[in-house]
């Protein structure tokens, strides 16, 4: 089976809007083995509108359309729809009233102009649209009795719309979701490094195909199972699963969209600790990823940014001769404000960064990316590390506080398993 | 002169890529008068792009194609355009000493598989590729004489062609930018009641068009000049952006891309004065966005994540009756932690936030999205705010962390101007 996708509106041609519909649904289609062939996008525009769906009619066997359903006089889907099949529009009273509904639900007046949301071309079927007044149109059309479903062109509405009556279509036809993705997150190491420890695992001809991306410097190792029975593609997918999990160790922190942070927090939890941040060049960033979770007062007392170096001394109790000796970015000194924030916060764990995030500030011996850590726990010796990030200010300051929740991950791993 | 784009990539159709190239060349063209009447995307097929390219040459005089120029297999751009054009491929030795010399600058042995870059359909031009392997081409073809460009699908890699081959080719031709847009920022009152004080300047028919959208509780008002002549359509957004300055006042913060963090810190920095934060629910946010900017060490002290109650009265200096009479999210609470974190960081100003970020720990009292704020100041009386926040969490802390950050604004507006 064949799908073509349709976008319609002015703003997607003229690049004020980027169209993220078509992906969208290419990726609904997708998994459930229907072969996305082309992706259309027309301005609000009768003739290119119809144009579009008569074209799509000939080379696909189904055709999502979105956008051009709503109720001004640029909205023209539901007249091109009626141009394609040659037939006039009518009235459909149920539709009418849903919409009354829906206004009558908001206690707000209905414009009349929603009215004309309710024509529909001759032969053709209203989809009811649950969150919106856009009612959807769905048809059977040309030589090759394409099936052609339009939708809102508002996101949200798109969603709830496919779930709606596109999806149970499918399901009803036959086609199940077959096609099965997730994945495993690592922290620490490099692409390559990871894709030389996956070895065969990556073969393209591998099913289930192994592959690996990175965002913000976490690597993830991306499977798709895709047998065309559902059961075989789960059990597939969970033995890929087991085999990379057992290649990479503990460099995997989490699957699918849990976050490094969620994870220390799971982990504090568990253990009933608490833990506490000291912050430099990160400048809070570490305390507002741990307070993204809600709950995190549970396990996150709070900690200190001591952007200046003063501060690293009157809050953190940094001795001003380790500032002299070895600079705010050392290891002397992220140990120190670790060690600090230990005892300030009453915290069970405390880890501290301290770095240049760049793009000033850089010398020779400490050029720009080179950033110190601390990790400081009650009857444990004080651990520090230095390290050399890449990338612009950015991208150094998120990799400098995911390596910092990586390194309390660790500790935690280790010492109180 | 009207204009097709075609997007080219087995990940656009299948949904795994989100198309943002067609939005941007859209978004180019139409800023120099030219109308895209259509996106087109395929997969990486040749007979698909081939009749892509086609199709796009019956209805366009100017066609943008981007991806399928890479190396490997499934790059079948070149060989398409030779299909429509009805020539073999040669190799065009210029591009071949290019795309060696790229690799020799990175010091890299170049790949055989990389030749097939440098071929080229006969009677087509290649076109250099600054920042990459990848040449683009340029040819005529069809009955219109279209002219065809095709581009990287690397959007890196696609913008830097765009600048050199795309935009003075069209410049040349006498297609120049006439449409200039620009926005205002602003903060502190909702989007419809912005609009109501723009009043007619945002009345659909007017030139220069003057529109408002939202992201993250900051409204922008978004202008428009479309005049023929490129001088009148300068004053007239010139002009226009003085009527909507004088309409709105100071909730205008910035201009463009300019965010509310950097302008509170070029207020401090003018004034010659230091800030720390004192956060509880936004974790860390207020100071991370702070310090988002180079050099902002030179006005931000640092701050204090006080995310547990007892850290309040440890590290602010919060009273116990203070949080035992009227908790931590209180006006009162919020006013001691910014006292707390002026006496103790030693800066000339101090902002804190206190509040119920949700989604529980809300109260009958103080329901999810109830945020007080304190800003202190040497020689001022501390001031103090309660709001009540809409939106789920991160819209809720994200909202607190700029209400924050415009307090401060607003304070060194008024008492230093």
């Amino acid at each position: 089976m064949h799908a073509v996708i349709i976008s319609i509106g002015d703003e997607l041609v003229l690049g004020q809007t980027v169209d993220t519909n078509s992906a969208y649904l290419s990726e609904r289609l997708s998994s459930r083995g229907i072969m996305p062939v082309m992706h259309l996008t027309v301005a609000d525009d009768q003739r290119a509108t119809a144009d579009a769906i008569r074209r799509a009619c000939e080379i696909a066997d189904l055709v999502l359309v979105t956008g051009g359903l709503g109720p001004t006089d640029d909205d023209l889907t539901r007249q091109a729809m009626a141009d394609v099949l040659g037939v006039p529009l009518v009235r459909d009273e149920a539709a009418l009233r849903e919409i009354a509904a829906f206004f009558a639900r908001r206690q707000r007046p209905m414009n009349p102009r929603n009215e004309i949301q309710a024509m529909c071309p001759v032969g053709a079927t209203m989809l009811r649209n649950p969150v919106g007044t856009a009612p959807g149109i769905k048809a059977t059309m040309g030589s090759r009795k394409a099936i052609v479903f339009c939708l809102p062109g508002v996101p949200g509405e798109m969603y709830a719309m496919y779930d709606l009556h596109v999806g149970p279509h499918l399901e009803a036809s036959g086609h199940r979701p077959t096609l099965l993705t997730t994945k495993l997150n690592t922290f620490g190491m490099g692409e390559s490094d990871v894709a030389g420890l996956l070895g065969d695992l990556m073969r393209r001809d591998r099913n289930p195909v192994v592959g690996t991306t990175v965002s913000g410097g976490i690597v993830s190792v991306r499977i798709r199972s895709t047998f065309t029975d559902a059961v075989e593609s789960q059990r597939q997918l969970d033995d890929t699963i087991a085999q990379v999990r057992e290649h990479l160790g503990d460099i995997v922190f989490s699957r699918d969209q849990v976050t490094l942070a969620q994870v220390v927090g799971e982990l504090l939890r568990q253990r009933g600790m608490t833990l506490a941040t000291a912050e430099s060049c990160t400048g809070g960033l570490i305390g507002q990823l741990l307070t993204d979770t809600p709950g995190s007062s549970h396990y996150y007392r709070g900690g200190f940014i001591t952007y200046c170096n003063d501060l690293k001394t009157q809050l953190l109790g940094v001795p001003p001769e380790v500032l002299r000796q070895h600079g705010a970015v050392s290891e002397p000194c992220a140990g120190a404000m670790a060690e600090g924030a230990l005892r300030n916060s009453g915290a069970d764990i405390a880890v501290s960064v301290t770095g240049v995030a760049g793009p000033d500030g850089g010398t020779t011996d400490k050029p720009v990316g080179t950033i110190c850590f601390g990790v400081a726990q009650r009857n444990h010796a004080t651990e520090t590390h230095r390290l050399m990030l890449g990338g612009d200010r950015a991208f150094i300051r998120l990799r400098a506080a995911y390596t910092a929740m990586n390194l309390v991950r660790q500790n935690l791993l280790i010492a109180y398993c």
